[in-house]
């Protein structure tokens, strides 16, 4: 219940308030889909739209853009390419106050074909993820985007892996584009608080004299997503990323129903959450198997991509159930 | 990995070294006997203990010494009463350098019948557990401990619901007794950063300068035992409180494995608490039922005690799981 105190510049605490510039983007079914291939059924994507507007929340990202030179039929589900067509089954005209908006990862999106004027859309947003060497596509998939219409974010990803001079150097130039918000991204949920409030600080740092804001998008591999959420508030970060009962690759996201339950403006509701939790989402965990659990400890302890924990659990899925001292042995002597 | 930078007043973050001061306190059979009525099998209890040597964590608590009086036999297991013989079938003379210590409850306890000089006790510290309103028994059991030659702590409950004045009174209190650390206990899991920053803080105001540690205690109601085990550590706390796998009432507690992941003194080694967790701990989940979940989400957020949120588990236990949104109107209504 405490709360979202005014970044650090106030002097002092503000447990009570709220602070009204605070954006909570919903990004389930995408970030899920990671787990799936992007295979939801419309009637969950429905469920999760439902959900997001009885709740409040600001943004939901309902997939990606994604390249479909050369795609096997069938490999991926709609929410990889996210098609004018596909959106509008589930959303309709989407009238009311809940924005919608989609990833498109640098390098693997046509964005001159694929996202076209915004008056053409039921979307709102573009979410450009860029590795730091992607900087310059990155920086012209937001201006193609933001010159079709749209708001536009960049989510910086990996940030646990960039040296500092790269990072300042890429800031720099995020900091002169288009993009409403740059995003500090843990993709491997190696982030401790101080690393997070370092990282806000810097971002923020670069961003704010244009405007800009910061968002955080955590992973739960250490059981701090939600944990490094809060940071990233307090520090000033006002776009927040969440998935509902934390669906998302490997170990998952920041809790919706638990960021919810924290942020004191009125206008969200958990208790829609809470349904969709128990309801939709949860039952299909045993399928999906997100969440924390000793192989995603590991790869974020060690900062490594989390590709070998999933590899680790997706065997357990086949009824391959691994040792996780064999699995601690070989992580660490990759070191 | 990053970590255990000495405290605020240091200028510069240090998140390669580490504070040789800090204690891990392994509370694995004592607070997870809240979940079982204590009853665990030796063999449970001495993988346990077992594991708490390989991992060269500092102090194993075993359980509770607790008042005989009226009770019926085979109502509670033996880690509720902790005699000299039980502990000894375990850990023999506990040849090595884990210090074992048991809890004991202000108002709860025959302290002075059940509490030898420390020459006839394998224990090395008795801690003693309080309500705020319970300072001046929790005062007397402190001292008749000290004398009769153990270490002591304080742990101070519920800290959440405490006014600051009684707060600071009973803390001037704690701080003129023989108690070796008081703790910041967060029995709601209702705490959130900036709360465990102020409490520790306000902790060491009164503690320091009579030479005692600050400890925490936390609850995983929010997904924050772990995150505000480490914002205890950068405030100053040095007696840190975790169990394997999060074994503990309710939420459970912080895990073990994520703050030896974190911490950096080389004497504690992770690899045997991941054996455990697996082989040992793990297995008992699906009976004993700890851990995250909606219901403790919901009495944390309202700072409440969890015993509604256990009920709802124990009837899932049984086969009759409950509606949270139900739970959740209940809850809210008693606001």
């Amino acid at each position: 219940m405490k709360n979202a105190k005014s970044t650090k510049d106030n002097a002092t605490s503000r447990w009570l308030s709220y602070r009204p510039e605070i954006k909570v983007v919903d990004c389930t079914i995408r970030d899920g889909g990671l787990m799936n291939n992007h295979h939801f059924a419309d009637q969950t994507v429905k469920l999760v739209y439902d959900t997001c507007v009885a709740a409040g929340v600001d943004y939901m990202e309902l997939g990606y853009k994604a390249s479909r030179k050369g795609i096997k039929a069938g490999e991926h589900g709609d929410w990889k390419y996210c098609t004018e067509e596909t959106l509008r089954r589930i959303v309709g005209d989407n009238p009311g106050s809940l924005k919608l908006c989609v990833m498109a990862d640098a390098e693997r999106c046509d964005y001159h074909d694929d996202i076209p004027p915004k008056k053409d859309s039921v979307l709102d947003m573009i979410r450009v993820a860029t590795y730091i060497h992607q900087i310059p596509t990155a920086l012209d998939m937001v201006k193609h985007a933001h010159d079709q219409g749209y708001e536009t974010t960049v989510n910086l990803m990996a940030a646990s892996t960039i040296p500092d001079a790269e990072l300042n150097e890429g800031l720099e130039m995020l900091a002169k584009s288009e993009a409403k918000a740059i995003y500090v991204v843990d993709s491997f949920g190696a982030f401790y608080s101080e690393r997070v409030h370092e990282l806000v600080k810097k971002y923020l740092g670069y961003c704010q004299s244009s405007g800009k804001e910061v968002g955080v998008h955590m992973h739960n591999n250490l059981q701090l997503a939600f944990a490094n959420t809060i940071e990233g508030i307090i520090e000033g970060a006002n776009f927040l990323d969440a998935t509902i009962a934390g669906l998302g690759r490997g170990a998952g996201n920041c809790p919706m129903e638990l960021l919810l339950a924290f942020l004191h403006n009125p206008k969200y509701e958990l208790r829609p959450v809470l349904d969709c939790v128990q309801n939709h989402i949860e039952p299909m965990r045993a399928k999906l198997l997100w969440g924390y659990d000793l192989p995603y400890l590991l790869t974020g302890m060690l900062n490594q991509h989390p590709r070998t924990a999933i590899k680790f659990k997706e065997a357990e899925l086949k009824g391959e159930k691994g040792d996780i001292l064999k699995f601690h042995d070989t992580v660490t002597d990759q070191e």
